[in-house]
């Protein structure tokens, strides 16, 4: 048995990986796998209107909102946010909570005027911040809902006077959100939602195009809105994982479920960490993620010694991001937990071995 | 059994789709799903590597060149071509040789002064536009090797004085090419490489971001070059199933051999179509595709009937494009002679019945 902590591409659940692998061989009984059929085929045209179903189903999506499958992953949204909504000259808003923040900032950087509002760089991107006041009077704010490389996520989201977008890229359905609130949200498929390869944007209708740019069509929103994601060849199976992926997510009670879940196992593999004296959380406890549990070694001595152990019992993917240290749990909505257990039990057993 | 003439996504060999499913139950005895382990594990970084390099081998890409796998298909190389090669106010020649390259134009018209040197839209894009002359004062000539939906494939590159952008969506890997004579080559996966969900780009190292245009991350070759194509988490199923189908073609005895299998299927089918009463080609003899092989029926109150006697027949996907009518059958690189004789005999069946 393997327990996959990997921070992304990530676990899928064994029975989606299953399907996923049938789906290869033969989809819908067709005798034909679903890599050679034509994404205007009715197999895939009904396999793409459930991806956007069940989406909107379990985020409850207003109809003020599509929802989109694209690709080139949050790394080409950070682009296209901008050349959507961003004026030539304009401003707008966003909060620096680490690696992913940087790289949106950075790139919003080539559009107009970035007003970074609120960073916790000053203490390694540890914390969340709080407490800043988003000015009314710029195009859009944008914030990154977890940070899978520092561990931190935000338990409330702001109350903004503009617009908001929201990379939920190692987040997304991992717990109910509220979509209204939100012009644009994304999340690169391969965390939470599926394997690598597509990129989930739920996007307010009039957000498209409001910039007045000439945007390349690939860029513009408006384009897949028109084209129901399918303006050129969709990536038919990275869709097709995500929508089996989703289905099983409802199967198991839908979101709401799965936050009671993620909770809970959250909150088993934290209390290990605070109660267990070799090791120790690395962020602020108010902020920690539900999603990537990141953790030190007191005696950083034994680092390695830990993780050969944590390999033997079947554990992989822990090693903690360079820019951390350490080690991280990634523990997606896929994530059993047996898989939690067995890694306290592999803490504990550490632990005493090594007192 | 099934025969899959589907344009694209298009059919791949049978020992493929059994490989690509086993990489989804477990990727090279890890115990772990390729959908699921980081793009930058050993077993992904080895299959990148590898896709990389029969790449490489296969169309003997030489030093000057970089060989990518990036995501958006070929409509994001459109806007990427202009971004990364045409200066502000440059101008760039194109020739329209049908709906894909008409697409081009379209999106490189954003970007500077678009000279259409020659186009065959005066007779529906049945031929292949020739004896047109390249200016020498322009940043690059562009020009679609295979019409897909026209089926006209250019059988000699014209020489040009300034440097070759070529979209090989559609018969990339079907022959030997010089890609020392291009300054960039793309192609979508999902008609004669792979699936749906990556795009392959071979460029001329000096030529990425050559505009001097302000790129956005994503849209800079250079950004990919520099990283591999890892700059963000890559389309890892799409490039793995792409890597199966080149380890099959080179075992099929590469470029050289497959262009000759590619000849005589193609030779085979236009024999029928010319020698049998009832079905007429669409386009010039001369400039016939050897991957998209279109045809009419003579007596086209019929093709109902045909459509339903070959479908009887376990052929799918000959249906044409709503652009030129009729028949299409795409015979791409993993399409068996067995196919092309099971068509052929369909056709001659079904001619006898309604003479």
């Amino acid at each position: 048995m393997k327990y996959n902590f990997s921070a992304g591409p990530a676990h899928l659940a064994p029975e989606v990986i299953k399907e996923a692998a049938n789906g290869i061989l033969d989809i819908n009984g067709s005798g034909l796998s679903l890599l050679e059929i034509s994404h205007r085929s009715k197999d895939f045209m009904s396999i793409m209107d459930e991806a956007v179903a069940l989406t909107k189903e379990l985020l409850n999506v207003p109809d003020t909102h599509e929802v989109l499958f694209l690709t080139g992953g949050a790394s080409t949204q950070f682009a296209m946010i901008p050349y959507n909504l961003l004026p030539e000259g304009g401003t707008a808003v966003y909060v620096n909570t680490g690696a992913w923040a940087k790289k949106a900032i950075k790139e919003a950087k080539r559009f107009g005027n970035i007003n970074v509002v609120a960073s916790s760089e000053d203490k390694n991107f540890n914390y969340f911040p709080k407490g800043y006041t988003i000015p009314s009077d710029a195009s859009y704010f944008h914030i990154t809902s977890n940070n899978t490389i520092f561990g931190t996520q935000v338990h409330d989201f702001p109350e903004s006077p503009i617009p908001v977008v929201c990379d939920m890229s190692s987040d997304i359905l991992s717990r109910p959100i509220d979509v209204s609130k939100f012009d644009i949200i994304y999340a690169g498929a391969q965390k939470n939602l599926g394997p690598a390869g597509t990129t989930l944007v739920i996007i307010k209708k009039d957000a498209a195009a409001r910039s007045g740019r000439d945007i390349p069509t690939m860029l513009n929103y408006q384009t897949h809105i028109d084209k129901g994601s399918m303006f050129n060849t969709p990536p038919v199976y990275a869709i097709y994982v995500s929508m089996l992926a989703m289905r099983w997510l409802k199967k198991s009670g839908g979101v709401e479920s799965i936050q009671k879940r993620n909770e809970e196992k959250a909150k088993m593999l934290y209390n290990e960490i605070d109660s267990n004296p070799l090791f120790t959380g690395t962020t602020a406890v108010e902020d920690r993620s539900l999603m990537n549990v990141t953790f030190l070694l007191t005696k950083p001595e034994l680092a390695d010694e830990f993780l050969k152990a944590a390999t033997e019992a079947g554990i992989s993917g822990i090693k903690g991001h360079r820019d951390v240290g350490g080690f991280r749990a990634s523990i997606y909505n896929a994530m059993e937990v047996e898989g939690i257990e067995k890694l306290i039990s592999v803490m504990k057993e550490f632990s005493l071995k090594t007192a």
